[in-house]
């Protein structure tokens, strides 16, 4: 008989199927046995008050988690999960399990302290609410491609081994490289640039890594980048426009093709401004002064509280999830940012806050050779590490930009999880390099 | 003027059009001048025989590569390339360029020593013909992950950052990791494994990391990796029919999006076959003495000759440039590999054969708890270092199997290239780590 998946089983009422997964739960309540089998896309529960059914699993003393096939009549149970269960079950043991597993998948929540969950990930992950996030991670991917690819980006795969620690110095891991010293990328930023004068439009979703020795909830130190990169632009403007559409886009995807996912986590999807409101750096302190009485006027940079300041105003002031700070200053942002022509001390950048926390960064990068030579000098860089790069600048590139966007941080938001290690599944951070 | 893209100005023949790009090629003949303006997408020619219509580019000592805006009246010109071209044109100068680029990117090929393309790698990947190849590439993964998509999986990003060299023990990258060493993923082989158990059928795209000095020309030490991993199957040729599947899928991709850049490449599509050919690593030994005379048989592997000669043999016999190989001797596989039932000291693995050159490795893998500790133990590995890997099979996994393509080979036999350097984006070796 051909198997069916549990999540097509709704078609297939009143007639037998094979279905095949993992034992995940098992229940026996006044002589009824309720089997509930977990396969790759959902549940099904089958039902027999026959004992003499289970006797497969009895004589191969297999518990939760054992592999098997289950046959059975689907029939049409309003009440039961997925509205369909299978009657007169015939059970076929696999791969059976023994031991009980070491996290309870089988509960709603597994309520398990955290280290317990990371140490034990590989079989953790397979619980419903936290298989639900990971697929949910797949979406978003496939609509920061699909929008993206639409707008005629093409996708790159940039180099994860690199020559010199030179994007910020500090925080990169050192391998040894065949007795030499190289470095991982901490982000793709030199290489998309440099694609934008190959493709004009480019995008990348992969690893990357930050020797940076937090031990916070919202720190890992591998993460999965979204970036795209963009040439031709007025200013960071155009980038915004494009961020904005990127992320409408993840977000649809996620609700075309997440519904359960959704349902089960109990996620609302924000909607997304055809204009996402937006204000400048220092205009934003000054709201914080006015609105809270705290004067962060002089600061470089916001801190996560301003960040929530922000973004109650932003919901509160424009019924938006999602607000725009622009013109960071100048002497926070890396030496590639293109300043504010007209306040030259402040940035054409910019963060996406999302419900009061960074989503998303990005801004116009210089473009002409002589700006970077100046800007490498005025931060008292030798431009000799920077050759390469500089070279995409020395033969032509146009006013361009880009925005990165962290996965994990996005689903964080969303989920309104606590700690970005429960939406990654398999963390490495300060202490953690396994599994 | 809204911006209009090379490639779409054939709708636009009778009006006036605006391109950006850069200044790829420009000509004088006979009193007229020939400007090609590449942008992202294609290339457009401007014609003039106003010399005073370049004036900005010879006020601005503006050369090459120089990133311009040029306004024209679009001709219908059936002999110009792209059938269209601009007269009239108003150039304006976005960024002037006054060195002559590193290689010589006008001409149809650059004909330049590999290494100079390579260092120049940053300016030669704007390349018509380079950047058609790298076109490709974004294709051929689209392509892989819509097929996939359509039969069920679900995309992962997994830890590029591990904990122990465990996979194959040598050839890996050994990094600090905040005091502690730690290695470079040689592929995602455990991970995606282990994420049968969640998902069922997963895939993944993103890079690996080889530690092998080798110095030839179809090695590097990092490239795109296009895993695959599902589950519930019958064995290994179940793999291989979705492994088929997903070749096609990717072909067909190329086929619709690339036709531009197939054309002017010079790559003419292969068919897969609905069943691909396949023969046992055993009678592929003796097919090779009955037709070549050579006794390769009690070789645990096949040469680089052979697979040429098994090739032939499919093109040949079975008109097919794709040729499966089943059944690799288990002493050359790794520990994890299923042994055929029936002849175990063959394994239910696969190579897959394009063109004569293996494109594919797969095959089933051991999915029962017991197999891996007696595997580990024969191969004499501990099985402590893998402890976490074979949590997942200590709860339950069904019979599953995958396989692995390589991005960058598998363009370097579409095109026929003679090094897989010249097949990828900023390519590592034994000597190279920039661009």
């Amino acid at each position: 008989m051909e198997r069916v998946r549990t999540s097509d089983i709704g078609a297939y009422v009143g007639r037998r199927v094979r279905v095949q997964g993992w034992l995940h739960a098992l229940r026996l309540l006044g002589g009824v046995s309720f089997l509930v089998v977990r396969d790759g896309w959902g549940m099904v529960q089958a039902v027999t008050e026959d004992a003499a059914d289970l006797a497969p699993l009895d004589e191969a003393g297999a518990g939760l988690e054992t592999v098997l096939a289950v046959e059975g009549q689907v029939v049409a149970m309003p009440q039961a999960p997925g509205g369909v269960e299978l009657h007169h079950p015939v059970i076929e043991v696999i791969t059976p399990v023994r031991d009980e597993p070491p996290v309870p998948l089988s509960k709603r929540e597994m309520k398990v302290a955290l280290p317990t969950l990371l140490d034990h990930a590989v079989v953790a992950n397979r619980h419903p609410a936290r298989r639900a996030a990971f697929r949910l991670a797949a979406a978003a991917m496939a609509g920061f491609r699909a929008t993206l690819q639409a707008a005629g980006f093409t996708e790159i795969q940039t180099p994860k081994i690199v020559a010199s620690a030179t994007e910020s110095g500090a925080n990169v891991f050192r391998l040894d490289y065949f007795g030499r010293d190289a470095f991982l990328a901490q982000s793709p930023q030199f290489y998309k640039q440099i694609m934008v004068g190959v493709f004009e439009r480019v995008y990348e979703v992969g690893p990357v890594f930050r020797a940076e020795p937090h031990d916070t909830a919202r720190h890992i130190n591998e993460y999965v980048s979204l970036d795209a990169e963009m040439g031709f632009i007025r200013d960071h403007l155009d980038v915004m426009a494009q961020c904005r559409d990127v992320i409408a886009g993840m977000l649809a995807a996620l609700g075309e093709s997440c519904r359960a996912e959704l349902d089960m986590l109990g996620v609302a999807l924000p909607a997304v401004p055809a204009e996402i409101p937006r204000i400048h750096f220092a205009d934003a302190q000054d709201l914080i002064l006015a609105r809270h009485g705290v004067d962060v006027r002089g600061e470089p940079d916001l801190s996560p509280q301003d960040e929530r300041w922000l973004g109650e105003w932003a919901r509160e002031a424009h019924g938006s999830d999602f607000v725009f700070v622009t013109g960071y200053p100048m002497r926070k942002r890396p030496f590639y940012t293109h300043p504010d022509p007209r306040r030259p001390e402040y940035s054409n950048s910019f963060d996406l806050l999302f419900r009061g926390t960074e989503l998303v960064t990005g801004g116009q990068r210089l473009h002409r050779y002589e700006d970077y030579i100046a800007a490498l000098s005025a931060a008292g860089m030798s431009p000799e590490p920077f050759s390469h790069y500089l070279e995409a600048f020395r033969f032509g590139m146009p006013p361009h930009g880009g925005f990165a966007i962290g996965l994990e941080r996005l689903l964080m938001q969303l989920l309104g999880a606590s700690n970005l290690r429960l939406v990654t599944l398999f963390p490495r951070d300060l202490n953690r390099l396994a599994p």
